[in-house]
């Protein structure tokens, strides 16, 4: 048997070596250790052959290690690169599953000062997707966190018990509700077809950056807390014998979102009027009732390239707490936002619909030299931020609609500074200010910043559109 | 003389050598050194004699690192575990003396986030005790800290001194004051017999987690800042000489903590009408004056099982910039809390009296399987904190009373919900959130959550309580 | 050829090494390695010389090495020493440039804590200086952070943008204006001679301890944000060909300070009465003017030895977000300010004019055997601070007036407690708590703290100066 003829025993060798890799502890290589082992076992090998299968091990090990570190090397720098460029952008990557079920998920983004501290003035909000299918029930719950709900597709229904009555509020496609922390809840998607889409903006009062969800009553993964406490203590403050809490606690569905049937989901949306309107709980006034962003009387800024609905805690008290405006912008097809900053306001953005990219100009690193364009693709659900003070765009591509649902928060006392288009800061300076910022004659200013005349929503023309992001 | 008969001097020299461990340095054993080198030196030992001697030091030596490394294994464990159940309960051992005289002491408990970053939203926050003997005068100080004092046992006074004004309070059990940052005081327990015991909740103003103490006149340990200043510096704004001011400051009392004379006792505790009540100083109002807790027309929640006394902005100003509610519960013996969860305060307890435990449902580590059942034994100066949105329980011992201060910060907005007993939030659910979160019958719901008709305080059946905690 | 005679060609070989010390990596020396290299290759050398040579090259290096260390070692000794006594002290090398051109300049501080976390209670906040020659323009920019603005020295005009209008002042030495975040403003000297300083507070939005500037409009040094944008999308916001927005960018000035005509200044400086003064612009009254401190009817506190001008949230509305006093102190030659200290406002001074030294009693770091003595000369552009509850005292130079700018944060309900000369706060204990604290007679007391009958400020008698800081 010549070595080589051995080859496929040196490569069953080294494969089943492979399989130890996986076990490897930081100073010892076992995979190359267990390779050379099989070559000294070998009773077909002789000597040489031995010392052969062993060196093959170990080159076949320097390789992989080489291979390995050149591919660490290209993931690092690739990820630095990234992080260079978008601590700003978060994607699909960025989502945890905090729940998944098979009636619905929930994802949680990452903090926002995961990758970097330029949005440490974020750092205590958190934001989460719940996707919940047809019928299905959310078993009531609460969380140690402050919370703005969007609804961004859908029709629901959500029931808050406060301290001494109900409320319930059926809820549909731009519909706004605050929960505030720890009020039980519970959720279902009334429809029977369509799923129902919720973006939650999150602000926890525990700990800044984490909140936990309790499942109060039902939900088995997670457990209900009821079933946490002692089995004596339950006895006690249920004055229920352990028998009976047992089979009692046994039943309880194994998820947190169960599926309800069409007669509950119908008794529960009938009994809306009742309760959330104004009539069983006397409220002081309809300030408890969700808000919806799309029947206010028409959008805030509108021509033919785009739509902007606004509202902030001026006409919708509830965002008072959180100092919040919610925005949702509908950029048409080859259209663009007209690049704007907000003096103190931070924009966290995520695209609900359509492709396009943003634009953004934002401070070197070094903070020495000037600014860096910051550039990223747009899609469903990715999430960016737009710091106080940033200029940027927003563009959307030739084929759709873009989409954006935005949470502006620090925004008491916010400007927006248009920079270009009807209404642009730039039209403000004086004669003088103009000639010496621009070394140009008034005119040829006022010129360069008045040939735009539509406001806050431009078209793109074709020939201008870059490439890479179509 | 054999190796045997030499014994008791193997012995001498391996306690000798034992005094140097102390001195042990990270990467050599003086200990062992030291313990060879008396071997080889003894001049009534022969050459075999002489080995078997460090022999046994090896032996000796090597014993002892493995009793060490156990003892440090075993100790590394018991933490953790301790760590891993308990960053909500703090004890004896997480309190430090920051001032011990012969009339008494006060001593500081360890941040909260000393051991895990879940207490975050408290870290702002310190807690103190203060232990005064009878007669006790505590020098004038002020600290960079806004304070609330409780008192919790004893007859005391304490006077602020404002910027042109001076107030005096006669204090007793249950008296709540605010002292705002940087005011100066001074305060005596005018009691001949009892101690006088303060808890303050304080919260820094310079550094987010630390206060100091200012001894302004008198206290000599540490010194007055009167005399850290240059003595140049204190001849020119006192006016007056060096030899002076040496032989004023050299008579100061050598502690934080005095000895008043009865006379000097009586005198002030006369004077207090004059000046807290509203007559030498016209205060708008009775507002600057201390709360009693106890004083109140009646507790807030009581039964034949405990009593709740609480008070809040509402109805005592001063806990307005603390966002505070001040609480004492009361809980008979073999008696409990009901279940509940505050929906955003975070509640920090001290047990004034007796025995029990508390029994808290807290998210587990891993965020990801659900709760954690904490369970802690009480005893007076234990110290839990019960965040936001954590349901919980506190048991009195079969023989004793349970009396518990709490404060009760982000207090504003703030819902108990109760998890079982009269007014139970299961009771606000609709019948079909009952039924599909429970998988029961409306009926059964209703029962299991109505068999307890008690509120807030429940009797804990004799055979039910455990034994573990008695 | 002798070794000896060769010594020059040492000495080169060693000079030539030196030149590769910069590019030293952590784990080789290049040093070492060239020198040895240059000896094996030198072909006069013999063999010995060569190794003599190489033998020099060690020496050399250990010798270097040692030194180093030395160096390092006391260079790390001092900056301890330095960190331990003087956190509170900032001087010229804690100020790093962020603007340098022709025509002026901006420094910034450090961050409050880069040497301790004494001072986290300001970390939030960040200093600048800004010093224009006469007739600069300062290009139109903002930035991410609130600002207060205070002249120290000659007249200048500065206009901000609004949302929908533009506001201009004239402003002079003790004019003090806030500027929100993200407002675009310009600014210029309109003085034909004098510079033009500028002393700025500020409080960062989006990271609460850096804030970047946004150069809009001119300013190539960093670049205009508008030349950042891509020339696509230049082109599609502004309607303007590639061309002629090149050709117009390319105009702009070099830097972020210009030089304006004076017929610019002029017609500038004119328009003024029409938009601040509350003409062209209709404001809600002149509560958006700049204040003026010197121009209150008189100074808070004044003697012969000093002058003290506050202003407040009270008296000028602008400081409300800032929670702030201004203040200024012109402290006579040869006198001195009262040891005081406040209660809660933490106060961030930065010397305008003379000389002088402070002295503050601090906590020892060790926080348990009483306090320190803080002691630091202070010449023009010391930043020195004082938290709340610390005593200090400032002493001005015999041969000049010492001129302080102070800003107070956290000034709400703040006391000011003075610890010697009329209004001292000894002077409001009781008869029993004098002499308990003091352990001496009441008149004895009263004498001590009774006999500097000057109010804030003192004189020095000229014996007890303290020779080291003269």
């Amino acid at each position: 048997m010549s070595a080589k003829s051995k080859l496929p025993l040196l490569i069953l060798i080294l494969s089943v070596a492979a399989l130890f890799a996986g076990l490897a502890f930081a100073k010892q290589d076992p995979e190359l250790k267990q390779c050379s082992h099989q070559c000294r076992v070998q009773q077909q090998f002789d000597e040489k052959q031995k010392q052969e299968c062993a060196r093959k091990c170990e080159e076949y090990h320097q390789d992989k290690k080489s291979r390995e570190w050149e591919e660490d090397k290209k993931q690092t720098k690739e990820y630095e690169e990234e992080e260079k460029h978008n601590p700003y952008v978060f994607e699909d990557r960025h989502f945890s599953t905090a729940i998944k079920t098979g009636k619905g998920r929930v994802d949680i983004l990452t903090k926002f000062t995961e990758n970097s501290d330029l949005l440490r003035a974020i750092e205590n909000y958190r934001l989460a997707l719940l996707v919940a299918d047809p019928r299905a029930f959310i078993v009531p719950n609460h969380f140690d966190a402050n919370a703005v709900f969007v609804v961004t597709q859908g029709r629901g229904r959500i029931t808050l018990i406060h301290e001494d009555k109900r409320q319930s509020f059926n809820i549909e496609t731009g519909d706004i509700i605050r929960i505030r922390a720890g009020t039980p809840l519970y959720l279902i998607n009334r429809d029977d077809n369509e799923k129902l889409f919720i973006v939650k903006l999150l602000q926890p009062v525990n700990r800044p950056d984490y909140y936990d969800v309790f499942y109060g009553a039902g939900g088995a993964k997670p457990k209900s807390f009821f079933e946490t406490f002692s089995t004596e203590i339950l006895e006690a403050v249920l004055k229920t014998s352990r028998d009976k809490l047992e089979s009692f606690f046994e039943k309880q569905g194994k998820d947190a979102f169960l599926e309800a049937s069409k007669e509950q989901i119908e008794a529960m949306s009938r009994r809306e009027e009742g309760t959330g309107g104004g009539g069983m709980w006397p409220f002081g006034a309809e300030s408890k009732n969700p808000f919806n962003l799309f029947r206010k009387r028409r959008p805030s800024k509108f021509n033919k390239y785009g739509q902007l609905f606004e509202v902030d805690a001026d006409e919708f008290k509830q965002l008072k707490d959180f100092d919040l405006r919610v925005s949702y912008a509908n950029i048409s097809r080859g259209s663009m936002t007209a690049p704007f900053y907000n003096s103190r306001a931070i924009k966290i953005s995520i695209v609900v619909q359509g492709q396009g990219y943003i634009e953004m100009v934002a401070p070197q690193a070094s903070r020495k030299s000037g600014y860096e364009k910051i550039r990223s693709r747009l899609r469903p659900d990715t999430v960016f931020v737009v710091p106080a003070g940033h200029p940027f765009v927003t563009v959307a591509s030739r084929r759709t609609n873009l989409e954006i649902l935005c949470f502006e928060v620090n925004i008491a006392n916010n400007v927006r500074y248009l920079l270009a288009g009807e209404g642009n800061f730039v039209q403000q300076f004086e004669k003088e200010a103009k000639e010496l910022a621009f070394k140009s004659r008034e005119e040829v200013v006022n010129r360069i910043f008045g040939n735009q005349d539509e406001e806050f929503f431009f078209p793109v023309p074709r020939q201008q559109r870059s490439r890479d992001y179509e």
